[in-house]
């Protein structure tokens, strides 16, 4: 069997635990993911691998290297899913990162580096409304106080909910921002269509995106629809219709793909078929590796609402929910990604991450990088999220590539 | 007192009685409106009319003439309110009506023609989704039996309801399509700003608009916030957002205040803060006086999908989930209202009522027609509507001195 049909298979056992019968999800420490974490605690046993388990529940297995004075590459993604999930996302930079080290064992290679591979818990928020719960543990960004003030949507407090956790008796990992690793290589789909539509083997991240997210509320008058004439109204619906299209036309002819800008959310009052909408509220989410952008269009909103407020006879107001600047992935580490994929024949092209993922918060603590494998139609968060075995090996073959060439330079 | 005063306690009595402590609301058949109903029979009895009710609920209070051969002169509105209602919309017509007959009888006028008072039933639509229902039925659009499908809520059909309904052992009177009256005035409230605009006393109304309804169903696909570039997208809510900007500066621009163009509910789906919207639906309202102009809006609103849709890359399919044609009112009598109004020294303005009224069904089966009042920045369907104890008194005596005139013309 091909390397790539190999870790497809490993991925597919993996996606059948799950809490629901029909969809995967499996949030992180329920009794599905428990399951899961065994299963791949086997499969890293299998490989050679020494594994132990942090106070969070993140698993790492870990390869010796030649110089023990050497601190350990780290590899790997996360093990938790969204609800009614795709079966690639998080788990195939797991699965294709302890197939790297299969095929690094196979070649005989023996490294200097220690290298770790981590499958992280809770990266994508589902059981506790929190993003990055494993790796932010792991580098120091949260304590087991502030994780102890955590609860589910039962109620159910974190310290009672990892009681309960059984990580099978493992030997205890200390956190990796105690010893500091000497990179992260993150694998993940690319979970956008650029890959794809280019015809793109890989993409090497440069940054995640910064994350600026505005709530506009938009009051005009309500009214009845039919003995309101049209130059009597403040439609406050039209008005933030009009809102939009102009941002939206505005962030694409002004910065191309390098903003996005999504209106996901919106709400008109009353909402009845034959009333003119008096309010309209909704959510802007503005994402760009270049954080001058994010400032310089949220601005330009500022000022659209005053023009749109004007033309409209209505009154906007807008305030920001959240400022997350951009992250940047590491420049050498992404040179050395780009080197070993020309070596092994593989297309590259350099893109952003408009997602978060655990490498920004290994960032904080050591180089970090991301390898994009593309997937079918860019679609996940969904059932029908793939990527396919030819993708996957080439992701296994360049993070082996990478590992060795990086075991090597320093 | 002056009249206009005495009208006001009149709606201020009847607006106590709701089937709510802190709002107005009177579904037909409700016991709110039972009581509302006997009140009011008292207040027709006083006023030395005979009372009688149909067997939908309608009441009306007669005034004999002299000739009994002549066909009754009907004026009226409607009783029932809708949920949190004003105190005005329906109830003014009836109340106005009883001054005027009472203000008659005071100045000691014989008039040749009989003179119904009714008070309609169910004009709302608040209990059964079935608006109009008392005018219909008494004009021959709805028989017992289409009523006898009719349920509430809860289930309970219409023929139980009606036969709990108490209404005072009134006697029975027949259908108004069966005897066909000489006229029909009804008089309300404006529920828009025209006339308080304009600052105009009285409105006569030349046609009820007609009424179209489009359901719009854009679909594009969804995909996450970040990681699909504005270039690749396919936003359902962007596209919507255009077409109904578009729709709306097409139609204001086109045809002035001749058509209202309203888009009252839309929903965006998945409809969450980090989600490119791959679906959206929405309704459009259209009204207009002229049938002409809603068939070349619509035709335009078809157009316009078609290029929004190449625009933005989506696929819009556009419904139709009613065509109701305009209704005329009758062009003599609104002359001979035309006519009183200058005698009496009052403003009067011709325009269009954009909602429906029982007058649009009593056309049906006579010549027609209706005085607005204007009322409070507009408002209905409100507990803020009002109309001045002023405009009430010029309603009173603008509907006595139109039934004065017509009784002398024919």
């Amino acid at each position: 069997m091909s390397i790539g049909k190999e870790v497809e298979a490993l991925i597919l056992d993996l996606g059948e635990f799950s809490e629901e019968p029909e969809a995967l999800t499996r949030p992180a420490y329920s009794k599905a993911y428990e399951r899961a974490a065994e299963y791949l605690v086997d499969q890293f046993k299998g490989a050679g691998l020494c594994v132990s388990c942090d106070y969070a529940g993140n698993i790492f297995g870990r390869l010796e290297g030649t110089d023990p004075q050497l601190a350990p590459i780290v590899i790997g993604s996360h093990l938790d899913t969204v609800r009614d999930a795709g079966k690639y996302d998080g788990i195939a930079g797991i699965c294709c990162g302890l197939h790297a080290l299969l095929h690094l064992n196979k070649s005989g290679k023996k490294l200097k580096h220690p290298v770790e591979l981590a499958a992280f818990i809770g990266e994508e928020g589902t059981r506790f409304g929190q993003v990055l719960l494993g790796s932010r543990y792991t580098c120091g960004e949260l304590t087991p106080q502030q994780m102890s003030a955590f609860h589910d949507e039962r109620g159910i407090y974190f310290p009672e909910i990892i009681s309960h956790y059984q990580n099978g008796n493992l030997p205890l990992h200390g956190m990796l921002c105690d010893d500091k690793p000497a990179c992260f290589i993150e694998l993940h789909d690319e979970q956008g269509p650029i890959l794809e539509n280019s015809n793109v083997q890989v993409g090497l991240v440069e940054s995640i995106v910064g994350i600026f997210r505005l709530n506009v509320e938009v009051s005009g008058e309500s009214g009845h629809c039919g003995t309101v004439p049209m130059s009597l109204r403040h439609d406050a619906g039209i008005a933030a219709f009009d809102f939009l299209v102009s941002a939206v036309d505005f962030a694409a002819a002004r910065y191309g793909d390098k903003v996005t800008l999504t209106a996901g959310q919106l709400t008109l009052l009353p909402g009845s078929i034959n009333s003119i909408p008096g309010q309209c509220s909704f959510t802007i989410d503005l994402r760009s590796a270049e954080i001058e952008k994010l400032v310089d269009i949220k601005a330009k909103l500022l000022d659209l609402a005053d023009s749109v407020s004007k033309r409209r006879k209505v009154i906007i107001s807008v305030t920001e929910s959240m400022e997350k600047p951009p992250v940047k992935m590491d420049g050498t580490l992404n040179s050395l990604l780009e080197r070993c994929s020309e070596s092994l024949g593989l297309s590259a092209v350099r893109l952003n991450s408009g997602a978060g993922h655990d490498a920004m918060v290994m960032a904080g603590i050591t180089d970090a990088a991301m390898i994009f494998l593309p997937c079918f139609k860019g679609i996940s968060h969904n059932p029908l999220e793939y990527i396919s075995a030819d993708a996957l090996e080439n992701g296994v073959l360049l993070l082996a590539e990478t590992i060795v060439h990086f075991d090597n330079m320093e």
